[in-house]
């Protein structure tokens, strides 16, 4: 846990610097555009601690994999997004000392990322050895308004001196993964060009072959004036130099406005020239323009998702970190990209997808973005089922199920565990829901006949063999499974994996009746592509949601988590020396498998999804029951049990859950910001907020709030998006504002009890409860 | 499965020269003598596939471990035994061509383990490129007389040209292990001397800091002359070398006398001395003395240890093979060695111990060798308490609670797989069942106050801790292990796991109460040693041996393998299609787990441990249902279920068995013995025949036999040593001979019929079940 980062509404602010949190800040001070990101690493030289990191998405490599012992099934490599090109580069060299935080004496620093605008802004005065002395401002930003945009502005003052200086600005490709396995490169030249102020450097990948062109144009102005540059070059490598003398208070600027794009989005042939087209565009508004420009896009964005606290600062600024940090990493232009756990601002986890996409981002990206946005994170998964079937055979499935990947960049699998490759099967469940759920949200149903009824088959299709008949318990059981709680493994009749397996079944059954009356045309070209045997199989499939085992508690009258849960030995939470916390760091994975402590939320996690098959009573028996057992030890965990406390109407609870997650990356929660920030948990927290604390809930086509304020708060707003209806909702003591901004008449539940709400604003009082 | 050796009784014979088979045979044709071994390589150059292999018992190297995702209480090494100096190098040049099987035409190749003499003997005529011809002989041994001595005898004959031959006789170090994890190599040169006719090496493993001085003396005649020999050298490596001309029927003999020796048996400072002492008396000796002393010695090994199979030669050369290997593998002179499951045949297995030493070697050292060979092996699990005391630490145990490794080599755990590290714990139980086996065997309780009591102590702590009582079965259960049968992981109530260890629990108080009484010296030393809180602890451990909880299926009568075992898809093996075999090649890992199929004997195994406390009804409802369902995947199984279906009466199921392994890697089964062989499932064969098809026992201090004759042979025969008793059994139909080589009677009983054993010979007939 840190504290250094200073509260404000619009800004994260680092002040001083320490080279200690310099990793973290690398982190926390990320930014990036949907289409590229890069941790917060200096423009100049640097030589102490740093996690250089350039990403650009849906760029990877296929690392071979490294395993201990290998099982039948293992796929032979893990995806891994690259670190890419540095393009910030800026060697400056002042009398013959190069300028490096590391090796100078540091004061006036200051980092801000600037979120209401998209910028990062940093400024220092360096002195060096010699005791020369300069200012710097240097401004970056990934540009929202045009994905392949980059650029910073670097401002330098000579304080104290009269002297040389010499700059080279560069690009540099020749850079490594500190996750590769085996200690390799992973990019390769195809060619390089230099005209007079840009350089163009093509690199490919290893083995995927991805080229990814980097157009940087560089300006130098000293005291106003343009300065002549030179061109210098090595394999992988471009730069501008150049050298000048200056006096005393004399200022240095430096430009670099860059392209990046990639073969996934141009013919390789013409990538030069596509680059050079952009850049140019770039270079023609300039940077201020170019600052202008994301202003306006993060305006809108804002608008869009934007959550507003009144009454706590630090809560304030954690929610729209979040938020922001959520709306850098997906922009939904790109049904071939996702969401990496740590987004742009880390190696950690490969940038590759994991069902945290589908479970923790979709709600957020539902109510904040358009449509299309979450859509497109749908449409990610029916590109990849063919590849889902595949993973299937290789385990042993056939007939078209589909078994999603645990971790995929491209829908292969990459994770070699396999108590959670072959068996943390749920992800699959994930998946199918979130289809149901963007359904419910949208009530765009033809979603079904064009992608959606395809993965749902191929997912039922995948159950159904993965259960079998227990001629023991007379019902249907699924063995060897690893639930959401990963500390246990390999566990028989996981509640929540057979609740939602069965489930499945279920709605692929509906969706396909949905589909026949609404589509016929496409449901007879599904039928004929996958050769569904409705007779047969939704029979099967019937038999099975039907007959399927739960496992139950009789004595607690709780649903169990999973077969024998009951025979470990029943310790709570509250009674675990704080000492042994976390239990991942503290215990050997022996002990954290055979004690009943709980990772994250898992039979929770299915009440949550499916709510509303259970009566108030049964949900607090089961909450009580298992948030006695839960030590959160995922960042994922607390929103679920913030959103069913509050569900249940403990606000205090609700409102605990929340904080445990809201500042995990500002505050260095768990000392791993180092490693790039938690972002699909960020999802979570918006969660908590929305879903939790203003109990918004979509049913029968009609949004819903149940909502409570939190103790500390004054009030809370923020922005849905819901078919076609933009709606500012403000929560505060007793009170309700709904500023409707469509045109027309929304209605609402609040508390059971249905609103119009008209075009304009409305105000709703409410009992509170507490 | 291969086809390729020649039956004969007592030689294995390789004819004609095959180089895809060369490395099978490299292992098939190894040589050793319990203190060092070797892969059959040859002493010539060859550039064909081949697996160089030299091994020095209890040299290892921990070999930084590669793991695809860390669990915390894994070991960060694997102790490998390592690849070490290669002492019979021949570099042998013919007129300017290098004689190299790979490059030259081989005729009348011929490969021979002479197995009664315990030398291995290699001939074949090559003709090299030019068209010149030689002859050769090769002859080698590792005595068994003096196991610091190794020698070579390669006899050439020139059958076709006059020409000059160049010869060097090396001794490399540079040599490295294939299967090492970063690519390393292990040795370091600590000096070299080099004399007139001997060059001496010391070479050092990294880390480890062995130090093993190799000793090498060549002497080289050309028709009969000796040679001058040049010295030559550069980093651990050294060569004698003799350029000579020859005529057609020119004979050259060369002669290498080694003596190999370390630091765990000499100080570092007098390895060169004592390993000068010790070649030289070898060279005193010569080549004829060394073979005369190595027929002498094995002919002791053979009276003791040799079965005789009428009318059967494949089986008789079977079984005499894997009692050979046996012998060479480990001799019990030294109690810290062990038996790694290749022996010294391949680097598979890390030449570690695992629990195949106590379940499967010890009654073949039990019956076979003098009582010191078995209770070094115990022994060695002594000397490693303190270790498996931290390992058990390591993982959350506490109060000297021991947990001995799945993986060893110093008593460190060596393996990384958490299903089997942390879980496969039955190990445990098979080290203490070793101890009562050895003292039922030898009678020799006085083990138990030197030795024993504080194994079984420490073990039966850790069972204690191991196990937690379920208030939902009101019983104790023991949650989360892996059984023998390693195709279920993680699972709960393992009945042979808690069988075992509610037997140790009860065993390690018996044990207490022996000491207390035979040795209460002893006893109070230990008492301190170990702060034994008898009534406690006693009290404790009673409890859980009496309400321990076992699976049991009351449908089919059996004990259940695990808890929910039945709530598998129950197929049997017979209707499994032989294209699906063996699984663990043609399934996935997730499908294998989740299947009904049993890797090895498990309940089976549990059963054949503790066979008294059952009724043939009981064990045959398990055998039959547990052999339904049972693969064989692991080389380990057959012998346990051949010695059940004997037991039960079923002679030809046990005959069966035993032929599944008996030529296991004669016939290269498992397309695997290229690996090296199967060492420890060799004692499973003999066990087989010993207490399979004689139905040996030792029971209330008697020898006992419940025979049969399989119904291929005519007879068999095997030697026995029972307390000081020497026993030859011959079996022949109906009839069963015994000669007591000793001078006093000993009872003995057949078919639970006492007979009094006078010294000499006695026929006892019985009647033939089938």
């Amino acid at each position: 846990m840190k504290n250094y980062i200073i509260a404000d509404e619009w800004n994260i602010i680092e002040s001083g610097f320490d080279a200690h949190l310099n990793k973290i800040s690398e982190s926390l001070f990320s930014i990036g555009n949907g289409r590229m990101g890069q941790r917060a690493n200096f423009e100049e030289s640097y030589s102490g601690e740093t996690l250089q990191g350039n990403y650009v998405a849906g760029v990877y490599y296929p690392d071979k994999t490294r395993v201990g012992w290998w099982k039948n099934g293992y796929p032979e490599y893990f995806a891994k997004v690259l670190n890419a090109i540095n393009w910030i580069g800026l060697h400056i060299v002042i009398e013959g000392e190069t300028l490096d935080l590391a090796k100078t004496k540091v004061s006036d620093f200051k980092r801000v990322l600037d979120m209401k605008a998209g910028v990062l802004i940093r400024t220092f005065t360096a002195e060096l050895n010699s005791g020369k002395k300069v200012k710097v401002q240097a401004t970056r930003l990934y540009s929202i308004a045009d994905d392949e945009i980059s650029a910073l502005h670097y401002h330098l003052t000579a304080l104290n001196f009269d002297g040389t200086i010499e700059i080279a600005a560069f690009i540099d490709g020749d850079v490594k993964n500190q996750d590769a396995n085996y200690d390799e490169k992973f990019w390769d030249e195809v060619t390089q060009k230099q005209e007079k102020s840009t350089d163009y450097l093509v690199l490919r990948t290893k083995k995927t072959e991805f080229e990814v062109c980097t157009a940087s144009n560089t300006t130098i102005f000293v005291n106003g004036n343009l300065q002549n540059l030179k061109s210098g070059a090595r394999d992988k490598y471009l730069e501008k130099t150049a050298t000048f003398s200056v006096k005393q208070d004399s200022t240095v600027e430096i430009y670099k406005i860059v392209a990046t794009i990639s073969s996934q989005n141009y013919e390789k042939t013409e990538l030069l020239d596509a680059a050079k087209t952009s850049v140019n565009k770039a270079i023609a508004k300039g940077f201020k323009t170019l600052l202008a420009e994301q202003a306006e896009a993060w305006a809108t964005k804002w608008q869009d998702s934007d959550i507003v606290i009144d009454g706590d600062v630090a809560a304030q600024q954690a929610i729209r970190f979040n938020i922001f940090q959520l709306n850098q990493t997906y922009t939904g232009k790109d049904a071939r990209l996702n969401i990496g756990p740590k987004g742009f601002t880390g190696e950690k986890y490969g940038g590759s997808t994991y069902w945290d996409t589908e479970a923790y981002c979709i709600p957020f990206y539902l109510s904040t973005s358009p449509e299309d946005v979450a859509k497109n994170l749908l449409i990610y998964r029916y590109k990849q089922l063919d590849k889902a079937i595949e993973n299937a055979q290789k385990l042993g499935f056939n007939k078209g199920a589909a078994l999603y990947p645990m971790v995929t960049m491209n829908g292969e699998e990459c994770h070699n565990e396999w108590e959670i490759t072959f068996e943390e099967i749920h992800r699959n469940g994930a998946i199918a829901f979130a289809i149901f759920n963007y359904i419910r949200y949208t009530g765009n149903q033809a979603y079904l006949a064009e992608y959606g009824l395809e993965v749902l088959i191929g997912i039922a299709r995948f159950w159904k063999q993965r259960v079998n008949w227990s001629a023991d318990k007379n019902q249907y059981v699924m063995l060897g499974v690893t639930g959401p709680n990963e500390y246990e493994n390999n566990i028989n009749n996981n509640w929540y994996t057979n609740k939602l397996a069965s489930w499945c079944l279920t709605y692929a059954i509906e969706a396909t009746e949905i589909v026949k009356v609404t589509a016929p045309d496409q449901y007879a070209r599904i039928q004929a592509k996958i050769s569904l045997d409705e007779a047969t199989e939704f029979a099967e499939w019937t038999d099975i949601a039907e007959n399927m085992y739960y496992p139950y508690d009789e004595k607690a009258a709780v649903f169990l988590q999973q077969d024998g849960y009951m025979d470990k030995e029943q310790i709570l939470v509250k009674d675990l020396p704080a000492s042994e916390r976390p239990l991942n760091q503290k215990w050997s994975w022996d002990r954290i498998l055979r004690s009943c402590f709980i990772k994250q939320a898992d039979v929770l996690q299915g009440m949550y999804f499916f709510e509303d098959e259970f009566d108030q009573e049964t949900l607090q028996r089961n909450f009580t029951f298992y948030e006695n057992r839960t030590v959160h030890e995922s960042s994922l965990s607390p929103c679920v049990h913030s959103i069913l406390a509050a569900k249940l109407n403990d606000e205090e609870k609700a409102y605990e859950f929340y904080l445990r997650t809201a500042r995990l990356d500002l505050d260095d929660y768990n000392n791993d910001t180092e490693d790039g920030l938690h972002i699909t948990s960020m999802a979570g927290t918006w969660m908590s907020i929305v879903e939790g604390f203003a109990g918004m809930r979509v049913r029968n086509g009609q949004l819903k709030f149940n909502p409570f304020l939190p103790k500390n708060w004054t009030s809370f707003s923020f922005t849905v998006g819901f078919r076609g209806v933009a709606l500012k909702v403000s929560i505060a003591a007793g009170q309700i504002t709904i500023i409707n901004h469509s045109g027309e008449t929304v209605t609402i539940g609040i508390f059971n009890e249905l609103h119009q709400i008209t075009p304009g604003e409305q105000v709703i009082t409410y009992q509170e409860l507490v």
